[in-house]
């Protein structure tokens, strides 16, 4: 799923052009031939071959990576060693103390941390990694509430869309008509990446934010975009007025830097009372699916809490979106050859 | 949807027998014809005709309403000044000081309101109401929580199924492959019932048990069970073991009774880390779509809280099953005439 | 729906700007307002007033109707009557022997009709009607067939999505997980408007082509794209390359014209053995949603007889965009003032 | 899927007894492990250990079969072999000349070829194997018309749902508001299957009915229930009214041996013009399951032919339920031993 979203929006990108796709069973065909039956593949990169991912066949100078963990793990290292910044949308390396966890908007500063892995690791490459399709959704408005008022603990619970789990990942008999409560792995790395991600750099290592998150992370029959509702406790009171203010008017340095991919706002905040809602608001905004929509803000029954419901869209904010974005920023500030 | 149900549960009842049905835009066609197209009506009751809602019209001991609100409203008192016992799973009297709002298995003792309703207003019958189809999900679990360890404090987040709406009620082109995140007036109501419900009866009025509830209503595509994400905030430390064994030993005056609707256990405890899911439990049970299934325990990571995911029927425990179950009780405590 | 698909696609059109819209309970809201909550309006005509259906308050060109079929019987004789030219897709006037039922690339001679029409009624104005969602669907590719090799008999099973019914049209409980085989009045004008769409204009009227349709419609749980299984029984044998190539070449005064609203090719034939599927292929070709996908071509076990599967944008190709067209059509032949 | 639903029809069955399961990947789990988060298995059988499957391991008088293709195409003889009448819903022996394919309603009388099948294969046992899920949907309906008025020709579009493919067997991404119109393999077997079942038996072989049949097999977002719209070709004229009488009265002999499995009526015929619907009536009967619905009775526009939607329950009526009615009339007629 999110390696065809990564070939469309690479296929109008003003900068960056695929020189090389890689795979695994579907190595030897085209695009095209690899795709069929799931989507389309723009006419531009229907015709490339499907390459093993070995770091000596390919020529480029940034490598985006939306491999499975366990595939991750081996052939992302091989890649950074091999010279090739590699930015991944896999949970391979995401925790590790030298890796960066970015979300643009957020942490772009975290990207200074390369310099520590490419000394521990002795590297020519690096790898750079984006959260959770789950944790974008949240932490990215999380961010200005933590910035003006503190946010000392979430709960969270979600309603994630099928295609979070691949096209094979979720059976029709499993879900038509249906909730699954659970899936499998996310609600710990729902609960732990946000606090890298908003911790502080310093010497070298991410100091974790101080923050507590509860999470129930739910599957529900939705093709596309994961619906979150989030309960914060800030550190002091809020009215909801603010909190729409502070979370509508927050912009992050792509947007100062009006990279191509960074979406005028990066939270769309909606006032009807009952959105946003996936079919209507997953593609929102300038850069459609890169735009998290807020709505339903309300101040909860205790003091200094405030509750609201957000939309991502999983495939492009929450993976090929974020990681295009990150490649961006990496281009600007100089971190590519 | 409801008034279906009431037709199939009665239909094979030890104590009660349909004597009459009413509606308004069906009157004169038979039960087979108003339902057309919605379901089966038991062969036993398929001719009955549908008569217009006038208490001198009917001949009944128990009179069940399932009426729209505003409908509720009007038609109730009238049968209740006529002398009917009237149970109901509207909303329209549940907040009055002097309707029971009954939960059989919760606050069975509220019925002693009943002689409050009957002295203030100088009626022969009464008004008994059940909750909102959502509240009983987890107020019921939360029942044997508030007695053992006591409860301050809980988060709902709810995915109700569009079959609480009525057949009307959620248009497809609205819900398939989509989640609407609001629900009008849900919300206040499954804030405040748990309140009276697990009230404490005293000098014939109630006073309300202190929580504190904040909730999300979501409506998703599903047709049959609301699913209902509870974190609970209790007064001192629970185990997620000691939790378990609470809710799923649990059981109410209904159970000791032994009433024909009353399920062996209320509360059903699954283990399985993927349960409970609509389609598989909402009809678990030694009665089916009376067991409220309770999943996922897990303690909160901050003090005193625990998290669980619940299920329940929302036509049958959350509505048609309650009121028969609250009939049963009724005629059991000598109310009924 | 089709009403903000107009909106939608006049909103980028090269020729056509809409100066007023008209409404029943909607007027004097914005279409912004009116359209709340069922999907987006392009902020070009998001502060348009609805304004009452009232021609002395209306300064055009030309009116698009998509009104109801009872609203539109008298609502578009009084525009017409007024000197407005009226492209309908209501089925009010689509049977009345002087009034033009046209498919841009079938039948644009038939646009003749308008003298007959203004001569009987001396209307300054004139209506002009376009095919129900589900004709299009199939008659569009039997045109080529008919020219081609001649097509006595047709067996027609449609799976219709919800969103034909109108956003309101289906409820959830109705249509999920289920088939509803049966749409009123449905398969009487699937059978009937191919004759005199493809039929031949003489004289002023218009003789219906000599063919035999038999029609099945139901209801699928799909949001967009009408799919239908056509089995044609030829006059000749053909093979299924020749019926690819008769299909796929075929193209309509529209194309020759090269009208904004006209895709390059109206019929797309796909060689996957497992498509067209609605959410792949709704809305394939050069202007989204105007090209009717065709595949499974094969040739059935009787003689001269062959089965494909056809796909069609009831929104688009089965309402606004066969009007829009329409419309381009008139202007370019001189028809509007 | 189908497994299942031969574990709660025998744990309920007056006659026979689960003595053994057997499976491939699940040996050594009990039957509870080996379906969960799929379904109930009856407490009756929850505890049963799955074994592999060896004949020398079981001791049973009957097997039931429901192995994919391939495995039943190595394990069936080898039961057969060692003396094991065994009856299978595979594809994998259907075609065999000395294989009975049999619908117990439609042609009982094929058993006889047991005898042909033992003298070639010198089996002790045998191999009886029941239609693919699809062709008893319409075959069932055809045979009385078969038989009152000769069939010529069958024109079939189906609109199966997705369990007809096994849990895993069709993703949510490619089916959730979507059509795929085409099933691998599926309508070369529901154009030749009805020609064996309805053939006639002489000399030890069957004769295979004189008929011609077109299918067109598609999936759509139901969970069960195969809806099939069916055009009839007959050798003369009848009514609506004769064809629902044929078909609303017809029965076979296990109606009138009463085996515990039969239906009081195998085809039920509906009046509703919207029915049959899956939602509705995939479970009518007497035996849930084991009745096909039809509806919708029309006459063609072209002379004998006659249109009509069927609806059958692919798990039951279409696989395990048909087998247990078979090994049923086994029994009765005296082949097990």
């Amino acid at each position: 799923m999110v390696g065809q979203i990564y070939v469309q929006m690479l296929s109008r990108h003003p900068w960056f052009e695929i020189r090389a796709v890689t795979g695994n069973t579907s190595v030897g065909k085209t695009l095209a031939e690899a795709y069929r039956g799931r989507g389309h593949v723009p006419e531009k990169y229907a015709e490339l071959e499907v390459l093993p991912s070995d770091p000596s066949r390919i020529d480029a100078d940034l490598v985006f990576s939306c491999l499975p963990t366990k595939a991750a793990r081996e052939v992302e290292p091989r890649f950074a060693e091999a010279g090739f910044p590699v930015v991944s949308d896999s949970s391979a390396h995401r925790y590790q103390p030298d890796v960066p966890l970015i979300i643009p908007e957020v942490n772009p500063e975290h990207l200074g941390l390369i310099e520590t892995q490419r000394r521990q690791r002795r590297w020519d490459g690096f790898i750079v990694t984006t959260p959770n399709c789950t944790t974008v959704g949240f932490a990215l408005p999380l961010k200005p509430l933590v910035d003006r008022y503190g946010v000392r603990y979430v709960n969270l619970v979600t309603m994630q869309s099928v295609s979070g789990a691949g096209f094979n990942g979720v059976s029709s008999m499993a879900i038509m008509s249906n909730i699954i409560p659970y899936i499998e792995g996310e609600e710990a790395k729902v609960a732990d990446e946000p606090r890298k991600i908003m911790g502080t750099l310093q010497d070298g290592e991410v100091r974790p934010l101080d923050i507590v998150i509860d999470a129930t992370c739910t599957r529900v029959p939705t093709l596309v975009g994961h619906l979150e509702v989030v309960q914060a406790e800030l550190n002091r009171e809020a009215t909801v007025e603010e909190v729409a203010e502070t979370l509508g008017g927050f912009i992050g340095l792509p947007q100062q830097l009006e990279l191509p991919t960074a979406p005028r706002r990066p939270i769309n905040v909606v006032q009807e009372e009952d959105r946003p809602q996936p079919r209507l608001d997953t593609d929102a905004g300038s850069i459609p699916g890169m735009t998290v929509t807020v709505g339903r803000i309300r101040r909860g029954r205790r003091p200094n809490t405030v509750i609201f419901v957000s939309l991502s869209n999983n495939l492009v904010r929450g993976a090929a979106g974020s990681a295009i974005l990150t490649g961006e920023l990496l281009h600007v500030t100089g971190w590519l050859r």
